[in-house]
């Protein structure tokens, strides 16, 4: 990598190589099962989320403004993205079309108008 | 979106609008404070978990195979997808700059030479 | 059961006898490794955590004001007891002894004359 | 507590108790808020699966021949217990009627005749 990757010029396949070339340089492909991958999946999200269990809310999103939390709260974000693109090797799933497909559900489930500023969706 | 997304033309930034887009048109933005989004990262990855809690680590890997189950459970790994890059826009972190960053921990904890084949670091 | 059971009069032994006969009913054992049953934890946590994750702390604690979503709470927090009872159940440990002599270690690690209304134990 | 805490002798009430007094010592009661104890639990669940994750199910079962491990997991499951305990005293929630009425859920929806040897539900 010449230079640094940021979000606006590196594809989710580009990420996606990153995270399979540190695997197969392990050879870890036989622990990278769908079951064990999601289970470590939820053991970085509790890792995650243990930077936010005691903090209020707003306290929470005061974090961005503390710039030695925020490094440690993105450093777990960015393990579970490695997680997630991992699953996404092990089962050939592609996470953009994926994404697409399921807004079109949740545009559906939670129509805009019916939806506005109110996070329960409306009744069937 | 004219042409369907797919992971190796669609950038992380990309992915971030199609999120934040959803999010402003129900101004869902006050409940998306990182301690709930945590929460959300969380509820999502069990559901995405529930498909392999009773299935065997084979059983796991051959849902490639199977349609149906591969679908159901992209949906959930793109609701996983969504939550982080809600978090990442929340926060204001750069998801590809913070993979890039944890990965030169990664590869100083798990030394490729030391870990072959072993999912547990080397002893200290 | 003749009488209802209550936390006063109901042994934790009687509880898991109570998930183990039903476990054994069905013949669920060979699905009950620790592995799955950690997985089904985590499943049910997040199904119990789902009801909090929009609501901030103060609404989540007026829960215990409205009988219909308690009642769904309570169902939610029964699960996470049934498989941590079908864990000891299948790890052979007794949890009453594994709460004391955790706790030895959480009075250590957190004296209360240091963390006095402080969710953080007191730095090393 | 003259002797030690065992399953067959000790009640939920007297295990509440033991986890209420030490968050009263300490002055904790303001952070437990239903919310903030259901992230801890999932927190802790993390913490149990993580011992699990990487290990096939027939090596998580072998765990409880491992002294060591089984230790380090009966306190990650004595944590979980802990929270619960935290949980049922913040919603006043009787944790052994709980489960007396959610089995009666169960039987229902998993019919011992029609579930024998199998996990899913059978089809409505």
């Amino acid at each position: 990598m010449d230079r640094p990757m940021q979000d606006d010029q590196t594809s989710v396949a580009d990420l996606r190589r990153v995270v399979q070339r540190f695997v197969a340089e392990r050879q870890w492909e036989r622990f990278h099962t769908p079951k064990n991958l999601s289970m470590s999946l939820s053991v970085e999200v509790a890792e995650l989320m243990e930077h936010f269990q005691w903090r209020t809310p707003e306290e929470s999103a005061a974090i961005a403004q503390d710039p030695e939390l925020l490094t440690e709260v993105a450093h777990e974000m960015a393990d579970v993205a490695c997680y997630l693109l991992a699953l996404s090797a092990s089962l050939g799933v592609d996470l953009s079309s994926a994404i697409e497909r399921k807004m079109v559900l949740n545009r559906k489930k939670y129509p805009a108008d019916q939806c506005l500023g109110q996070w329960a969706p409306p009744k069937a």
